[in-house]
């Protein structure tokens, strides 16, 4: 069994949005060595998350943001009290930091049309981290 | 430490319906002959999810369904102009396609009422796949 | 590549709430000695989630208590006709069990303000568990 271990840092460009992180994934998985195990991402940051989505439309990011910007909108939380994204904070807790996708031939074994997004819930932000751990043979 | 993959396949038939998958996990489980560690399971489709969900009262499948249909209606979405299924893709996003159950003695350590469930939110399709990867001894 | 399993214990002391168990899972990683890999937690009890939220605003569980609360209310649900807790599995499916948190120079990898809560959705209670799996080198 072979551990590889790899930080992805990427730049956020706007308030909200979902930054597709696939490639960079991918090539660490690549040169990880690793043919059958898994690839475990989390996301730093208490108003980040990750999420599998739909990879084809562009649109689909601007979706997601406008879905929880419906169901959990800025304003209103004890939390804004101290620096105001509440909102964003409860946001990255449902969705969560995590997600673990198996490696099978030495690739990530995602379905065509699912690819791997960092969701950007207060940006924008020039330094953000994904934390990557490979496991298995 | 040991490693173990395969694939549940299932179908589905209904548009959206909640599927309960242990017994075939349990059987990888089984199989696999692992003691301790993990068993990473990863739904594949972007409109598709899984979800650990009480397993004794038939209904609370219909019910989450309902609640994620209150929560993120069809129709409105940007991406319905591609494919009509927005809804979907948004809903798999939040819940997500994975779960990364621990295994004690040789068993799945779900609690008495845990039960790993598919969520088929665009269906009914003939295939559907869960990727499992056991790690341990 | 070395195992180590343990249990969180703990007792909850409100119908819902957020409680933080970042120290006794730090604690646990020390003691696996794993230096590089990751941590696997998962929540017992299909009234129950783990959620990564902010660690410094002891408000903020209570932000995410009453978002659950509007988004998913208690009433009405068809499971609720067997014991009344419909909203709290509801909640607890889609907050989700399991947090897998990377492990690195032999802490857990999460950032200044990401801590591990333990989301009561139906308590109080005198026993909830959370399954601990280290792996790593």
């Amino acid at each position: 069994m072979r551990l590889f271990i790899e930080v992805i840092s990427l730049a956020t460009s706007h308030e909200r949005e979902l930054v597709d992180v696939t490639d960079q994934a991918r090539q660490l998985v690549h040169r990880s060595g690793v043919e059958e195990g898994i690839c475990a991402l989390y996301a730093h940051g208490a108003t980040a998350a990750l999420m599998i989505q739909e990879n084809d439309d562009p649109n689909i990011g601007t979706d997601v943001v406008r879905c929880l910007d419906g169901l959990i909108p800025k304003g209103g939380w004890l939390h804004d009290r101290i620096d105001g994204n509440g909102a964003a904070h409860i946001q990255a807790g449902i969705v969560g930091p995590n997600e673990t996708i198996p490696i099978r031939d030495g690739r990530l074994d995602l379905s065509t049309w699912q690819n791997i997004f960092f969701c950007e819930l207060d940006g924008p932000r020039r330094r953000r981290t994904i934390a990557v751990t490979i496991i298995g043979t």
